[in-house]
């Protein structure tokens, strides 16, 4: 199969880079072609403007979507945008590694998300509605593995941990970045306390990312609730029968 | 008093740039001092990279941390950095006016906090240790008024809407980002349907907007748990007689 690994921390010697080098060695020796995007060793442009649309005709102020979309139609994106987007059709699954810093995404991955995730290819896909979303879309029946790290440790990310369910506080990467474009998203694998792993701590997670790497087409994905699998009342909201006792983001899994 | 105003839109003419300029003259208007970190017009450097610490005297690889709680130390950090945080510390309450991309905050208004909450200044508050954070902090005392637009509609974004609660999505930054460091946040103010909107309906969204900032320092904030008033065990799990039925988001919540 083919594997592409989205990584995103700026120190090649991190905990980041070991577990992303370490994925790397063993989906190769699982029989798998692997490519990398390092972001930043790639120097990826994290700010979506005005100079990602470098033919557009139009010299009015940017509307993000109209020229996304037009780009995206007429094949003038910028290149690192279309070089993504290539990467991410040849995929059958995509690994992210990344540290949670300031309870999400670092600023580099989340541009890399709002460049690469382009109107009428991740988004507005096959007929520029909201039509084909949320397990449906363009990056359908591949599989997306969340691999990150804390500083904090596991307690403050527990179900009543003080600084919010890890689960929930990455809902808008794992159901909202992947689930909607129609990847299969995994449970995450995360590393807890990363500043404070010694070498025997440093293996154990290199080993226990393995193992799920080895069931990356395997381990059942999370059951985000499909859009147009008949749960959702006109692509909006929850039918009053489906699970009606929960709100807030819980209710989105079955 | 004094009131900072953090803008992330790429359009000087778009719903979000309209109502950055009608905060900016209502404010004004009630006699605040107005100050706004534009940073699309900044050109603000959304990556925090090594060329974020310029006198750093250690050639191994960067250690965030290390090198934040170092530069701000010792007052060399990058000047664009250190302005913002004067501002910061300048201002009574701050504004943060986007668009919602991708279920969070634009890439470069993440890169802002990345970078301008750097050790010591907005976590390792006093000691280096996590004992003063969630209602306390440098930022102790400063209201944040969040205002947001969205290019779905409402019903995506209620309780049961099929984005996800807007509260819970933004959580990673009302209560991960802001409260951290010690301010009151209020409750959110939206404009959904943002592309929608005919000429009366961003009329409305300026009056709503106006409304909510002319109680900038009235309104109730989200009554977010405070780490050290009690409810939690040792500064990482809600002790179990607090809300024992709730877990999640919400849980954080009095």
């Amino acid at each position: 199969m083919k594997v592409l690994i989205v990584f995103a921390h700026p120190n090649p010697s991190s905990l980041n880079a070991a577990l992303k080098d370490h994925a790397f060695g063993v989906l190769r020796k699982e029989g798998h072609e692997v490519q990398v995007s390092d972001l930043y060793g790639m120097k990826w442009k994290a700010v979506l403007d005005a100079d990602d649309f470098p033919s557009r005709m139009d010299s009015s102020p940017l509307n993000v979507i109209m020229a996304q979309g037009e780009a995206y139609g007429s094949g003038t994106q910028a290149k690192d945008i279309a070089a993504e987007q290539e990467k991410l059709l040849w995929a059958d699954a995509i690994v992210f590694q990344f540290p949670l810093w300031w309870f999400g995404v670092p600023a580099i991955l989340k541009g890399w998300i709002e460049r690469v995730y382009a109107y009428r290819f991740a988004y507005g896909y096959k007929d520029g509605t909201n039509a084909y979303r949320y397990g449906e879309g363009i990056l359908s029946g591949k599989r997306a593995l969340v691999s990150v790290t804390t500083g904090g440790p596991e307690a403050d990310y527990g179900p009543r941990g003080i600084n919010g369910s890890l689960d929930q506080l990455l809902f808008p990467l794992t159901h909202g970045a992947l689930f909607y474009p129609g990847m299969d998203v995994l449970p995450l694998f995360t590393v807890y306390g990363a500043m404070r792993l010694d070498e025997a701590g440093v293996a154990n997670a290199k080993l226990a990312l393995e193992q799920r790497l080895k069931r990356l087409f395997v381990d059942e994905p999370i059951r985000f609730r499909r859009q147009n699998g008949g749960d959702y009342l006109d692509r909006h909201t929850l039918a009053s029968h489906i699970a009606p006792e929960v709100s807030g983001l819980p209710a989105h899994v079955s």
